[in-house]
C-alpha cells in the first residue's frame, strides 16, 4: 500500500477538466487504501463496512472554501486532515471509533490534479490515526469548493450524549483547546508564525480514543468542541436542564497563547473559552475520582436554578464571560 | 407525528439569516420524524440508528443548485425527494434498504425559510418510502446552495456488486426509465408538459426493494441507472470483463416519450439509453427463469472478443448506439 501514497505527480497545471470525472475519481482512489474493516470499497453504488455491533454512529460536516478554509492558508493535505477531523472527533464524542468514512467533493474544474490527491491524503491520513478508510463519495463540479466529510462507526456501549449531565458532576477536558482560534487570528492579520498555533489550526491534534476511555470511566455526558467550549458546554447545560461553572485558574494558557494574545493585543483565555477548530473532548464526570489521569478538571456542574432562567447557562467563576460565546454560521 | 408535517408557516421573506444556524436547524428537525430504528436521533455529536447486521452499507451523493437541479424548475419538496432518492436509490441497487440518512446543507443566507421546510419534508417524506428516517447533518452558509445526501443501511445477505455478471447471463431493468430525461428536455427548452414526464423529472419513482428481491433472485450484479443506462452498463460490464447487448425491442417508448421524441424532433429512444434521473435498477440474471417477473428482459451478458478490445462494451443489436452515452461531470 505504500507505493499508492507517494506522492502523485501530474504535468504542470492539470486539472480537473483535464482528468475528467472517472479521471479524477480515479486519482482519489488511487490515494485511499482501505482497512480490514472494508467488505466493498469504493467503486460500486455503495460500500459494505463491518461494524463491532449493529448499532451504527453516524456524523456529517460540511465545510466551504473560504468560510472554513483557504486554500491560501493551508495545503491541501492540511484540508483533508481537518475535513476528515471534524467528522472523526464527532464519532469520538459520542465514545465511539470510526470505521468508515465517505466524501462529497463539489469542486469547480479548473481545480489542480494536484491539490485533489493532497486532499485525498490528507483525509485518508487523518482516517488511519483511528483505523478508519475513505470508503467512496461523490465527485461533481460546481463554482464552489466543498467537503462534505460522513463518518460511520460503532461504540460498544451505549453512546454517550450531551444530556447526561448532572448536578454534582465535575466538567473535565482532554486535547488541546485554543491552539487553533490562535492560528486562525494570526493568519487573519497576515502572519505565518507562531508557527505552532498556525499547525495546530492546519492540522487538529484530536484526542482520538479518549471519548471511549471516558465512556468506560462512567462520564455522564460529552460533546465535541466544534462551536467554542463556552458555546459546546451550553448545548450540554440545555440539553441536560443544568448549569456549568468552569473555573479559571484551570486553564494553563500555554506560551504560544500568551505570545499570541500579547502580539494582538488580546486576552488568550478567550481563544480557549470560544476557539473551535482543536476538537478537544469535554464531558461531565459523577466525581474527580472517576475523572481518566489524562484529563484536565475545569468546572463543576449545578442545578439549574429557576431565578436565574435568563442568566448563561455557562459561566466562568460564577460570572457570565465578557467575551463571544462561539461562531455561528448565520 | 402528523402535527409535525402540517406546512410550515413563517413571515413572507422571513430567511435563513433571519433564522439564525441553530433557529434553522430547528426548523429542519421538527419536520424530520424519527422511526423505531433510530436510537439516537438530530441534536449530538452523531445519530444512531439499529442496522438489521452488523455490516453497514454507504453512500452520499451530492446535488449543486444550477446543475443537478434548478429552483425555479422544481419545488423544495420535489428537490428533496430527488436528493434522497439519489442515495437511497443507491443501497437499493446493492440489494439493501436504507435505514438512516444524513444532510449535509450549504445554503446561502437569503434562502427563504418556507423553502428549507419544503426541503426537509421533501427529503423526509422520500425517506419514510422505505422507512428510514433523516437522523441529523449539518447546516452551513455558501454562496452557492448544496446538498449532500448520505445514505446508511444494511443487506440480510451479501450485497450485489457491480463485478459479478458473467457470460450468458440475462440482462434485466425494474423501473421507469427515460420519462425523467425527456422531463428535462422539455424544462430545457421552456415548456412545463407533458405534466407526466415534467413530474417524473421532479420526482423520480424509484422501484425501492427491487434490488433485494434481486438478490433473493440470484442477481449476479446489480446497478442504479444514475449515469444512463448504456453508460451504467458499461460500469457492469468493464467491472465484470463482459460484453452487453441490449435488444431495441425489449424497450416500449411510453406515450409520454413519443410525444416529446415528436415535439423535439429527436429519437425517444435516447431518452432510454443515456437519461439519468429515473433511478431504475438494472441487473443480471443466470438465467430468464430467473428474472423477478416484474422486471423486464432487455439484453444478455457476452464474453469479451479479444478482438473487440477497441469497440464498446455495451451495444444495441449488436452494433453501438450512435448517439451520447451518459452525463460527464467534467
Amino acid at each position: 500500500m505504500d507505493a499508492q501514497r507517494s506522492p502523485a505527480t501530474f504535468p504542470t497545471g492539470t486539472t480537473l477538466a483535464d482528468l475528467g470525472e472517472f479521471g479524477a475519481i480515479d486519482v482519489l482512489t488511487a490515494r485511499l487504501a482501505q482497512g480490514d474493516e472494508v467488505l466493498v470499497g469504493p467503486g460500486d453504488d455503495a460500500a459494505e463496512v463491518r461494524l463491532a455491533t449493529e448499532r451504527a454512529l453516524v456524523a456529517t460536516d460540511v465545510l466551504v472554501d473560504g468560510r472554513h478554509f483557504r486554500r491560501d492558508w493551508s495545503a491541501a493535505a492540511d484540508i483533508g486532515h481537518r475535513a476528515a477531523a471534524q467528522s472523526l472527533s464527532d464519532i469520538n464524542a459520542m465514545g465511539g471509533r470510526t470505521v468508515a468514512v465517505t466524501v462529497g467533493l463539489a469542486a469547480p474544474p479548473d481545480l489542480e490534479a494536484g491539490w485533489l490527491s493532497g486532499l485525498a491524503d490528507g483525509l485518508a491520513e487523518e482516517c488511519a490515526e483511528v483505523g478508519a478508510s475513505v470508503v467512496g463519495g461523490d465527485l461533481t463540479r460546481s463554482d464552489v469548493l466543498m467537503i462534505s466529510v460522513t463518518a460511520v462507526g460503532s461504540c460498544s456501549g451505549s453512546p454517550v450524549l450531551r444530556s447526561g449531565a448532572r448536578p454534582g458532576d465535575v466538567v473535565a477536558m482532554r486535547g488541546r483547546q485554543g491552539w487553533a482560534a490562535a492560528g486562525l487570528a494570526v493568519l487573519g492579520r497576515g502572519f505565518r508564525s507562531p508557527r505552532a498555533v498556525v499547525e495546530a489550526y492546519r492540522r487538529p491534534q484530536v484526542p482520538y480514543g479518549a471519548g471511549a476511555a471516558a465512556a468506560a470511566a462512567g462520564a455522564t455526558s460529552l460533546i465535541d468542541v466544534s462551536d467554542g467550549l463556552l458555546a459546546d458546554l451550553g448545548h450540554v447545560a440545555r440539553a441536560s436542564g443544568v448549569l456549568v461553572d468552569l473555573r479559571r485558574e484551570s486553564f494553563e494558557l500555554d506560551e504560544p497563547l500568551q505570545a499570541v494574545g500579547a502580539a494582538l493585543g488580546v486576552d488568550p483565555l478567550g481563544f480557549v473559552l470560544t476557539g473551535g477548530d482543536d476538537h478537544p473532548v469535554v464531558g461531565t464526570f459523577p466525581s474527580a475520582e472517576s475523572v481518566p489521569e489524562d484529563w484536565r478538571v475545569i468546572g463543576a456542574v449545578h442545578a439549574q436554578d429557576e431565578a436565574l432562567d435568563s442568566g448563561p447557562l455557562v459561566t466562568l467563576d460564577g460570572s457570565a464571560y465578557d467575551g463571544s460565546t462561539g461562531y455561528r454560521h448565520f
